[in-house]
């Protein structure tokens, strides 16, 4: 009897399998690539990997195997067919082995495969985005950016949200969240006479839209790509990226602390039980801290402080700094990991920032000096996600746009949410890759991404 | 005792709770949007929508209770929290009401408001895109959207695929699947100038890229936004809409169809168990044979039918049709309903298409005329799905892109997956909304998108 099974399924029947079970697998089936092929004088060995983990089975073939010669052959990169005994090997580096009894080739693979069996550097492996999956880091990096992805629809479809697939092109300005893409079908600036008889451009924020449907269902999440058309080149920037923005109605800034505490735990422990080999990897191959530090957030009561309180305790160490703050300043990096890392020692939300500093939408405090907006920041990274709770008085709004320069023209849709039955609201954003590389220690954006998009980068 | 409840929770609560739990509940507290408000005499009602579902809760205030001339003239579309007595009322239009002893008002709705009770066109409606979700139509197709997503995850996750987010952004041609989107930072056509140093354009397709994932993870999806800038005014094209496709690897044209007819199935499925009351909704507002057709569809062993096939017995009755065919020809709507209304009388997928009608990486059949694709018809509506096998062999590949006019340059990358390991693989692509207008009965892709783009229209 011939089993056919995934080498995901050799090692899980293993780890979880009754003895009955392991013992009625006598040949199995695997098909996959090489990942290496040795012969010696009686016996071969071929590292076969199937994607479906990032550890090999190994398989060996013995000299007397009809077409051992031909198996030999087989480069790095082949994709074959194997059968064979499945033979148990608790002494070995693998729990079992697969003693071929036949090889079917499925795909050559040419000698110059780039990826030959050694050490390679991300910045080389960027340069083969197609290929790079192959490897053990990126069958690790994108099935945990899989995993985590469905963390996230479980975690609010679970409570009755509704997911909001909010417009990709859009012809609002960019609500001052930075430079976005034009969208056209011309090689002219005549937009009335463009595709959609106007000026178009890609979404930086799906949340405006976001809002109009939770003043609707209540409670929403969005998940979808955004646009930064930013020349920076850093680890953390990409012009093309995915956010997720929930909107909850009935609700305040403290209801959206709530709701952000409760997604990134349950997200993080989803990873955990549902990616645990792809965990141990990064916490034995990325960062030998990760597993403590992520532990460390899940038994963690995130903390509240005030941006002015916040001020208060960096100006008494302003000099430890490279950029002295003093109330009205934007935090850095290093003002916000100083707050979470030495003064909260853990996570923490920051609180009622100075209103000319954060977005048009944000509600005014009593006192108008400060919005209510809240930053969580994290050990490590800073911050994490951004949240607040949206203006809903129409003349508070309307004086606040016209105050920062906000283009009242195309949103009068979003002024007549606050014309309508227009309650408070709350909701937050997070990049999906912040958390991602947050989650899993990988340092540059461009390596969470199946392929990125940065300035002057626009391979595949 | 107060409980703090969804409108939804207190539906449920009475089709599904046990009377200990029904009788637990003295006074509830909702929080929702007035849809309508009349005050007789003695005594007023209140139907209140919370968004949780499409039904509202009938709340009764007494002229006795203080405030009652106040709450008298809360308009349609007012935001307020109730709290009241939970009374049960088996003989009622309703099952329950709320009998109120306390109106908070939440927002208030001026007299403007577009959404008065009354029946609307979805023509109208569409002119108000940011408020039609406050509308029972909108408020089950957009939870439907929503459950119709995580039915998809949960198909693919369920199995171990991999999900992938393909890039938006692209510098590969078109692939021949339409017109494409330019994206740039210029006024001009110096794309060498431009943000990415090159001509870039949105995704038609996250196919080819998918690709690259499947032959390294074996099974992957994709589930993202494409884009045509196709001038159509049709009641289907949209320029912006939403794609799944799927990517198996060892795998050939029967397996994707396995595979298409599993999903189908397993998301109808998904959608009547998650959303009944909606599909109730869809079927006693939109189409009464809905619920039938997706029932019959349920039991319906997918046939195959050939191309060739199915071409000789449509120019056996070749006087039906407004179009004649003949081989070679692409089939229209009317071809593809004749032959899973008229003559197999359910879904069958049509299989090996000429070459010359479909794009260059499906695998060219044995003789050369026709290639490894299927499209799946269903009755009513024609092709929901198309898939098909991937021209594996490099040298065909290339022969096929040169006759083709596809420039090889940009998809070098693509190329190298046939050179190193490259397998037999298969897969699909559905377009999300055209299935979500299938299990809804929604007639017009712009009552199933949350704000549609079409030429000329880029309204919010």
């Amino acid at each position: 009897m011939i089993s056919y099974m995934t080498v995901r399924e050799c090692y899980d029947l293993i780890s979880y399998g009754t003895d009955v079970e392991i013992d009625s697998i006598e040949y199995v089936q695997l098909q996959g690539w090489i990942r290496t092929n040795r012969k010696g004088k009686n016996v071969g060995f071929i590292e076969l990997n199937d994607g479906t983990y990032f550890r090999n089975a190994q398989c060996v073939y013995e000299s007397s195997l009809e077409d051992a010669d031909t198996i030999a052959k087989y480069n790095t990169g082949t994709a074959v067919t194997i059968t064979g005994k499945f033979v148990l090997t608790p002494e070995g580096k693998q729990p079992f082995e697969v003693v071929l009894t036949e090889v079917v080739l499925e795909g050559s693979c040419s000698p110059e495969y780039p990826l030959q069996k050694k050490r390679h550097s991300y910045e080389y492996l960027r340069e083969i985005a197609h290929l790079r999956p192959r490897t053990n880091s990126f069958l690790a990096v994108f099935r945990v950016r899989s995993v985590l992805s469905m963390a996230i629809h479980e975690f609010f479809q679970n409570q009755g949200f509704v997911y909001v697939h909010t417009p990709i092109i859009t012809g609002n300005d960019a609500e001052g969240a930075g430079e976005s893409f034009t969208v056209t079908t011309r090689s002219d600036d005549k937009y009335d006479k463009d595709f959609f008889g106007k000026h178009a451009n890609l979404t930086v924020s799906g949340q405006l839209h976001g809002e109009a449907f939770a003043l609707a269902f209540r409670d929403i999440y969005t998940f979808g790509p955004t646009f930064r058309a930013e020349n920076s080149n850093t680890r953390t920037h990409a012009s093309e990226f995915w956010m997720i923005e929930p909107e909850i109605a009935f609700a305040d800034l403290e209801d959206t602390m709530v709701l952000i505490e409760d997604m990134v735990k349950y997200c993080i422990e989803y990873v955990l039980e549902n990616a645990p080999e792809e965990m141990k990897f990064f916490n034995e191959r990325i960062d030998t801290s990760l597993m403590e530090r992520l532990q460390s957030l899940l038994v963690s009561d995130f903390k509240r402080m005030t941006y002015t309180e916040a001020i208060e305790i960096l100006e008494a160490v302003n000099d430890r700094f490279e950029t002295q703050v003093s109330w009205g300043s934007d935090l850095q990096t290093e003002h916000e990991r100083y707050l979470c890392e030495t003064v909260v020692k853990g996570p923490v939300f920051l609180t009622d920032y100075p209103e000319n500093i954060k977005a048009f939408y944000m509600r005014v405090n009593e006192g108008g000096k400060t919005v209510a907006a809240c930053d969580l920041l994290v050990p490590e990274v800073g911050e994490l996600v951004g949240g607040s709770q949206r203006e809903e008085r129409l003349d508070v709004l309307e004086a606040r746009m016209e105050s920062m320069g906000v283009h009242k023209e195309s949103l009068e849709w979003y002024l007549d949410l606050r014309r309508y039955g227009g309650v408070k609201h709350a909701g937050f954003g997070i990049g999906f890759e912040r958390f991602l590389m947050y989650i899993t220690a990988m340092a540059n954006i461009r390596d969470v991404v199946p392929f990125a998009r940065t300035p002057k980068n626009l391979d595949y």
